[in-house]
């Protein structure tokens, strides 16, 4: 079943005549995550494009800079128009009857835009969320995909330990991996690759400066690609020489703690059972304040989507979730550990993607 | 005047009590062009972040994951505290008054749950481009930024040329121009770079395939670097050899037509008649249908934004707006031709960024 065929079950059982996937926000200069759900849908990796989609009724709209691609990738059984002029007043000639939109995709101009331009006998209807529901339940293919940039991320892994860490600068070995990622097929990674030595490590999202690693200290990389649409994530601590017994004291709490975690990740399990999970040992141990962020989260055709793995997700985990398993202990103005790896949930257990050690590796 | 203190005045020039700034489309998890408004108020470069911003009120609210980044980077006129939990409900906690957001920034869903977050003596107004109009007016800092990057570009632009197109697949000279610009002190590229070579060149947004450069072709490559923040963006299109009469003709057109659109783009300008002023020549010449873009868009924090130089624009052009000069004649399955130069305008006229020479390179 394609996509587009979900999509049509999930409309008509939701009672809509239509429904519009697409970016909302900024028509017509949009982020890759802006497109996300068009290219679900359709396979349109372009930006500024929008569809309405009905029970009999697949029509791709893009405009005049985007008409041959749209004829390479866009799913064959979708009608192809031009957008013309402004975007709302275009997409607004085409709706009709009960027509469902994403609020959590438009903005508060544009479905105000909107709702001036359409007919009587439009009622257009908050529809939040849909796509992303169905986004979540990854089939074979997007499984595949999302594999292969896992393991050409893991390749980057190796590649960047055997070149070696201390005495290079934070952005060099930054800069390095994402280049060689490209090298090896990638067009890019999935996020500003993170690469935190010593103090820094205690910054979550400490992106990479030119401060230099040096010996003896722990160093987190916390990389993804994209390969064919589709983002992988994974994040592992190594130590640049011995590192001192709290920091190999604190990287064996989460390494132990990220693995009771991968066996808690499990379809029928809340979002909010499985940090828990994580949550505990680490409490235990005294690092509960140190711990700030949630377990996990999806990846997918955007590296965070659907579901949450924390204390306020309201989600249950589900066979075809791909979701990130990374647990985290942070020193501020001393040193960090995190450990992720990224599973899919089957019917019968999870699959691990991420295939890079997990004990602690130095790396001169 | 910093940018909080002109943010000031504008906010108690709309009688507001306070203003929200920020992204409340995918709070805490967004794009750098999500973080565009903040970074430009406050130097912060992360993103989750939202500020509250009043007559004698300075609020910058960030989550965990920034806190060190917040304290380093962010404008210390403001006062820092901690999200908590969810954001708009935390946010709401800040509210009084009459209280602006931007229609264009903000979700439907994230301002239904801030109206139903907040008390009964907030209320929520529209306030939308209030940002969008003082970031259009870039002071002198900001303009040696985008300079900066622009002279980035343009050393990219002549090693490109000294390493040669042809035999080199679109995607080789993509990858190696962008590695290129990271060697030589950018973060990356501002978008991906174009470079589109014969047919290809003819879709105005290719952007860069397997196919190989052949010679006596048109090259596109349309590329801009970001650096501390800010954008730049230029276009040049090369040939591989001699490219024949019907290309040098339709480039000797372009050409000419930038040299004339250059003429016209100043302060005091509509955005549309400098829009027109490019389209005649076009039209005259009888490529009218073949210039299905606009003539240009502002350049900042964001690669694209205000004003816009289009048929469809609203915009005056006004001292300090940074602008790309941009037209083009795209001739289906055989060739494109597109020209752009960045310019600043000022008081006295407009200055070009943009160094890269425009008579017709042949490019082995």
């Amino acid at each position: 079943m394609t996509h587009a065929d979900r999509l049509s079950e999930a409309v008509a059982a939701e009672g809509l005549d239509q429904l519009i996937v697409g970016d909302l926000v900024n028509p017509g200069d949009s982020s890759r995550e802006a497109g996300a759900d068009a290219f679900w849908l359709t396979g349109f990796t372009g930006t500024s494009a929008v569809c309405v989609f009905g029970p009999d009724e697949r029509l791709f709209l893009t405009d005049f800079r985007y008409t041959e691609r749209a004829a390479r990738e866009v799913d064959p059984s979708f009608e192809r128009e031009l957008l013309q002029g402004r975007m709302m007043a275009d997409l607004a000639k085409r709706l009709r009857g009960r027509v469902g939109y994403d609020e959590a995709r438009t903005s508060v101009a544009s479905l105000r835009k909107l709702s001036e331009a359409v007919g009587e006998d439009v009622e257009l209807v908050a529809a939040e969320g849909l796509l992303e529901r169905l986004r979540r339940r990854k089939d074979a293919a997007e499984v595949e995909r999302i594999a292969a940039a896992a393991a050409l991320a893991d390749e980057v892994y190796e590649w960047i330990c055997e070149r070696g860490l201390a005495g290079r600068s934070e952005r060099e070995v930054q800069v390095a991996a994402e280049q060689r990622m490209r090298e090896i097929g990638a067009p890019g990674p999935a996020f500003p690759t993170i690469v935190a030595a010593g103090e820094n490590a205690a910054l979550p999202h400490h992106d990479a400066s030119a401060r230099e690693i040096g010996a003896g200290e722990l160093v987190i990389v916390d990389m993804g690609a994209i390969l064919d649409g589709y983002c992988s994530d994974c994040t592992r601590t190594f130590a640049t020489g011995e590192p001192g017994d709290d920091a190999r004291e604190v990287y064996e709490l989460v390494r132990s703690t990220q693995a009771t975690a991968l066996e808690a990740v499990r379809a029928g399990v809340s979002g909010r059972d499985a940090d828990g999970a994580s949550r505990e040992p680490i409490a235990a141990a005294g690092h509960g304040e140190h711990y700030g962020h949630g377990l996990g989260h999806g990846v997918g055709i955007e590296v965070h989507e659907a579901p949450r793995l924390s204390q306020r997700s309201d989600d249950e985990l589900a066979a075809g979730d791909v979701v990130t398993v990374e647990p985290g202990v942070y020193l501020p103005g001393r040193f960090g550990v995190r450990i992720e790896d990224l599973v899919v949930l089957g019917e019968d257990g999870p699959r691990n993607l991420s295939s890079v050690g997990k004990d602690l590796r130095i790396v001169a």
